[in-house]
């Protein structure tokens, strides 16, 4: 008989639907769907380098001796933009605010085919070295209510652009979802004196059954009510409630813990498309003892219809301590 | 600039993003993509009539002097089950209960080419007359504490099987969701006295510019802040918390309304993939004042990705006004 979990952090219910079960290594992409080699250079891929564009706005560059190795630009079609009054209007039971914010492009490598599975561990450094920076230079903005970082890779992802990249938004409202975390911490904080996230990855470590990879600064796991399959979330030891925190010494260890994991996506399912996101606190929240920022990796191993949008639920065909087994001993 | 818009009733922030704004038409399928004719028989289709399996369950059928018009039966992969107790078990901040509930296929028309778009309004009638008995009967078991019924049509909203069907599920929990908007309608109807629905689409019969489609019974219209392009609501004109309680009249109109903006899709974005799904009330709630039922209809016209993910906001380069004005004239 299938059972459901509720995810205690996000408050979601989850129907693990053991009667539809795959083995972990049925998700794998179809090998006929990997493509021919990708070159390190495209002479059209605006992200490649050399084929920078002088003209354009660069916020942040971190570079060596041999030239830049991570940038940040403007995205070409942004969503939201810096330039502009934030203006809120209520008219009725309609609220509307101009499009105040920041929507950027992190580029992650001059070279067209890397990937962070692949890549050095400096490699990797960097571009969470460029997040912090770019992150803490956003929350300056007192218009800015929260940051939001994330990467789709791969196709089904919703990347159209090969070119390892990631973006950085940030916008003029706390989003209702996040909100409303915050609020059911607090709450639960306010119930018992400890985060909630803590407990959760104490537990976890604890019942080492649906852990990943543990780290220095880092513990990766499964959720026990984990949204899909291989849904992972890499959770800092020390509490933190702002990825602006994150020290030099965590970033490295961070580079490290991120690459083993989806380098055991990319040999054990075929490089499968993934999101990976950083949730952290809201910039005007400042510091919380009832929150704690993470990263939280989506391989896009299933998809969501009608139930899920109709529902906000999800149907997992895979038991979260099946799949940790499954990375932990690739 | 973009604007950002709050949708009132789910609380979700939505960006307008003009800058990458497409025109209605620019939203259609591509043409490639349109499959040769589909057959009105195929042999090895489970839901053909002719093919059905004698020793399955059927919990209900319609039927006339030519045979059956709709079927529900069992989901060949039930992600839950109404047999088994229901158990919970709360251990630490770990939560579970045992997959009780119901997960059932509709078999909308026993031809396989049939489609709502293009389907006669009493077929269309016969599928909501289904929905309606199975809902009331499932809604007297005492475990069930939700029901969720949606149809997946065209790949990308995710199903694999080609005849024409839709699922009906119901589950021993209120999804947090659905909670939480039950709970600020609840709170909006204590603070004016009025159902936040209702206000909601009189304001939109005053406005105009979001309607698509007005009937009898319903109005269709696009939300001031709709989730992606083409994203409709179909909402009774007479309060009622309940789906079960929808009545033959009404029925009757909804088959037309749903078919008129079906076809809409159909012919102005050639047959592009969408969700459906009725939003009702939790049956352990029965009615209330505050809520009302309604059917979403999310066309796959667009992907989510790592920023809908990580904020629960979603980015839409469509405007509602436009999308409206698109579908109202076609």
């Amino acid at each position: 008989m299938s059972h459901l979990r509720q995810n205690i952090i996000t408050k979601d219910w989850v129907i693990f639907a053991t009667e539809r079960a795959k083995r972990p290594h049925e998700f794998a992409r179809p090998v006929e769907d990997l493509r021919s080699p990708i070159p390190a250079y495209k002479s059209n891929c605006p992200f490649c380098k050399g084929n920078e564009n002088p003209s354009e706005i660069e916020y942040l560059r971190l570079e060596d001796e041999r030239g830049w190795r991570v940038r940040i630009i403007p995205n070409k079609y942004p969503a939201l933009s810096p330039l502009g009054d934030l203006v809120r209007c209520n008219e009725g039971i309609h609220r509307s605010i101009t499009g105040v914010g920041y929507h950027e492009v992190l580029i992650e490598n001059p070279h067209h085919n890397a990937t962070i599975a692949l890549m050095d561990i400096r490699d990797i450094g960097d571009i969470f070295q460029a997040y912090r920076q770019r992150y803490k230079i956003i929350c300056q903005d007192k218009r800015i209510e929260s940051i939001i970082i994330f990467k789709n890779h791969g196709e089904s992802a919703g990347t159209s652009l090969e070119h390892p990249h990631s973006q950085i938004t940030a916008t003029p409202v706390v989003p209702s979802q996040i909100r409303q975390r915050l609020f059911d911490a607090a709450n639960y904080f306010d119930d018992t004196g400890e985060c909630l996230f803590c407990r959760n990855f104490a537990d976890e470590l604890k019942a080492k059954e649906r852990i990943v990879l543990e780290t220095e600064y880092f513990v990766t796991f499964i959720p026990y009510a984990a949204l899909s399959p291989f849904h992972m979330w890499v959770f800092p030891r020390c509490h933190s409630s702002c990825f602006g925190e994150i020290s030099d010494l965590e970033i490295a260890d961070l580079a490290f813990a991120l690459k083993t994991v989806l380098a055991k996506l990319f040999y054990g399912l075929n490089n499968p498309a993934y999101n990976f996101t950083i949730r952290s606190m809201p910039t005007d929240s400042g510091h919380a003892n009832y929150f704690h920022w993470y990263l939280a990796i989506v391989p896009r191993v299933s998809q969501a219809a009608g139930f899920e949008l109709g529902s906000g639920m999800y149907i997992n065909t895979a038991m979260p301590e099946d799949s940790a087994k499954f990375l932990r001993e690739l």
